[in-house]
């Protein structure tokens, strides 16, 4: 954990979460359970600020959430989403879209298909600009809302044993999860898939370069539920498997139901970055364990602690974490 | 009018009329005539709080009848609008979707193609959702509207001859006016439409089992516009009809002109729930008796009372109807 | 310069830059240097007014232009975009469209495919309407923006010589751009193009007919760029050309490069509608002449000096200019 000397959140862009250090990480954790517990306190923190939510393609869920963060701090919005872009499109570069936007915003959130295009957009920007997934390349604040909902279930985002489970391979949300926990280290990855959808090797070393983390890799869920106590879900899709009957045969040990779950600790946190087909059960959502309509609200409240930090809006009454605390 | 108990609006959706009493529409008349008169005073009363209109189908001028009352009561707006809801419509229930914006929003206004959208969509959530039109089915706040401007032009919406022309078959706000009007009882409804376009059955019934209400079915607006005190226009359209002649024989019956309109009282009052085609002649729209911008301007103000008793927030200087005076 | 008695901005609409006087666009100049320099004192010069954006056709650039200045001004908006409009488009004329609209907002900024849709809007309103572009007509905030950057860089508006370069058969900014100063008058205008894109002749005479105004007609750019103050460029595209070899061959004359910009006076403006595609090379944005990016901030200023003086909602702290100021 020997990281660069820290560099304040104020004015910055969040093009992936390697741009800012463990402990603005659990700074930003910190602000994220003050905001929620200090809703009205907060409510005036970006007044007179605009937010640009600019989305080259429609991921409406993610949209509102950065939209409603900004409007909950008192803010406002513009931008376009997926069929409205056409102009913008017409053949401008993203860096003279956010040239042009610059001048109207305090800040931007941008989701792009295109891997790297947040880089050049926070490059060519004179305001902050977060990126709100770049292809398949990074979306740091689903990767927040994560590990938000980890500390506010256990307190802590360490000393978990952490399952992941379903599709491995192209999950991004399920890598960047397990490299920002290696950075913080202290947690046991049991990953859970079949052979078509293992995790990647560059994600295995980074498990294994990290002395305090540890990992199995298992193809049956009900035989490791017991032993977890963060289950991360993800949908095995159709289409990744050669043939349908190894599909057909693999599906339901990918599927949550509370048969599965009535092995669980009494107190495991279930997760899901949404939308979720068939891989949980409906039934599963009142059990006291789904926590993945919790992980949309920590999303938000992320979301609120990142922008009021990049713009520099001081969140009322907030008492920062003191650095000694964090590095336990 | 052996009504339940009245539950209060606080927090309660609304997916048709019949979810609340009659009182409480006659509650939020008065309310929207007290908010049109003191904008001002009220345009704060929503501060902090959250829209989320969520249209699954595009419905420009609703949609923005809701974000409009929302903003004039100092709350805001997210959402999205036919084609940018792609993401949200990737196999994502409606139900996922309602339990994920309750954690952004305070309220949603809903429009959906499906019957039956909205009530999935308000059990789901833990916000108010009104139901902003679902499939052929509700559409409560056109009925508001249509009620308001009742009451804004005749200072009551009973003791009304109440003439409804055109397609009386597939419009719903004809069926929805009648029998929300029933509820209150003592109107004389004239149904004005060709024979391929009559009053189906069980509206009819519905005002048969009311004894203070009467009707009569005739097929010339021209014939019986001197007796009406309001009359309802819709449109014909000529996909209804068999044949070709049938059409442009009945076509100019049901269009409403300067001529036919000299044969009304001078105070009847012309609505039409918009969008308008050719069915009212643009003549029209000088003469005092049209009144289907004003019902535009109703429909917004009885949102902005819906709004805000949904919400429970107070209109200030607002004093409520007593009980006593509605149970003429 | 025989103008018309000026009429008071509140409450009007905007169609064309000739529906004001050279006064009050002289006082929107002062306004929006005001506004730069202001920013927090008028931040709430329209607190509870609504902006609709009516875009039927896209563009993303001009609408969050729009939406940025009324949100800076302490207003809220709402509106449609391109696809989101079919609902308003089935079949409801724009006349009506715009009586609705008039019941929810304070003003409205409208782009419409069609000329003299504009025109149809500000006659059917009861609120004013701003014209966002219609058609290949007119565009009046465009024309604001440059001289706002004329302005900002020269102090005045006269007593310049504007080369203006590419395509000046239909670029629509150019003409209104060289009507406009022909209005104040005192400018030397260098048309520099290829034969297959000259100025059309009634642009010309309107030159020839104010006295005060010169031009002259070349084909090189670098010839001439040593004589400029102000060199507006614009984009020369192939499907103009008969031929592709013609295309080729002129292409590069009318590209802005650092070699070119070597021979202009060291404060010389460059201006560009945007989106910029290749006309001018990326080299040049560090360039401190390079002024069109500064252009969309001035586009946002004088749309909030525009809103804001139509809506009647006086700057705080502003003093209007006195005309005899501005009759130099």
């Amino acid at each position: 954990m020997s990281e660069q000397p820290e560099v304040p959140l104020k004015g910055r862009s969040l093009v992936t979460l390697d741009d800012i250090s463990t402990h603005q990480i659990e700074e930003l954790l910190h602000k994220a359970a003050y905001i929620d517990s200090h809703r009205r306190e907060v409510a005036h923190t970006c007044d007179g600020r605009v937010l640009a939510t600019l989305f080259y393609e429609p991921s409406t869920r993610t949209r509102l959430s950065f939209e409603t963060a900004m409007l909950r701090l008192g803010g406002s919005v513009i931008g376009f989403a997926g069929a409205q872009l056409s102009s913008v499109s017409k053949g401008e570069s993203i860096a003279d879209t956010l040239k042009t936007v610059s001048n109207y915003v305090d800040i931007v959130a941008m989701r792009h298909p295109k891997e790297g295009a947040a880089l050049v957009a926070s490059r060519a920007a004179s305001v902050p600009v977060i990126n709100a997934g770049d292809g398949g390349h990074m979306h740091p604040t689903q990767t927040l809302a994560d590990l938000a909902t980890l500390m506010s279930r256990f307190g802590r985002i360490t000393n978990l044993t952490v399952g992941l489970c379903g599709d491995l391979t192209f999950g991004r949300t399920v890598h960047s999860l397990i490299e920002t926990l290696c950075r913080f280290g202290n947690v046991n990855f049991v990953l859970i898939s079949p052979d078509e959808l293992k995790t990647p090797q560059y994600v295995i070393d980074r498990i294994k370069a990290t002395p305090s983390c540890s990992y199995v890799e298992v193809k049956d869920l009900a035989a490791v539920i017991g032993d977890l106590d963060v289950l991360y879900m993800t949908r095995v899709q159709q289409e990744r498997f050669f043939n349908e009957d190894d599909y057909l045969r693999l599906r339901d040990t990918y599927i949550l139901d509370e048969e599965k779950l009535s092995h669980a600790k009494p107190d495991m946190a279930v997760l899901h970055p949404l939308p979720r087909i068939n891989e949980i059960a409906v039934e599963v959502d009142n059990d006291p364990r789904a926590a993945y309509f919790e992980q949309v609200k920590n999303g938000m409240l992320m979301r609120m602690a990142l922008e009021s930090s990049l713009l520099g809006d001081e969140l009322p009454g907030y008492v920062p974490l003191q650095p000694k605390e964090v590095q336990a």
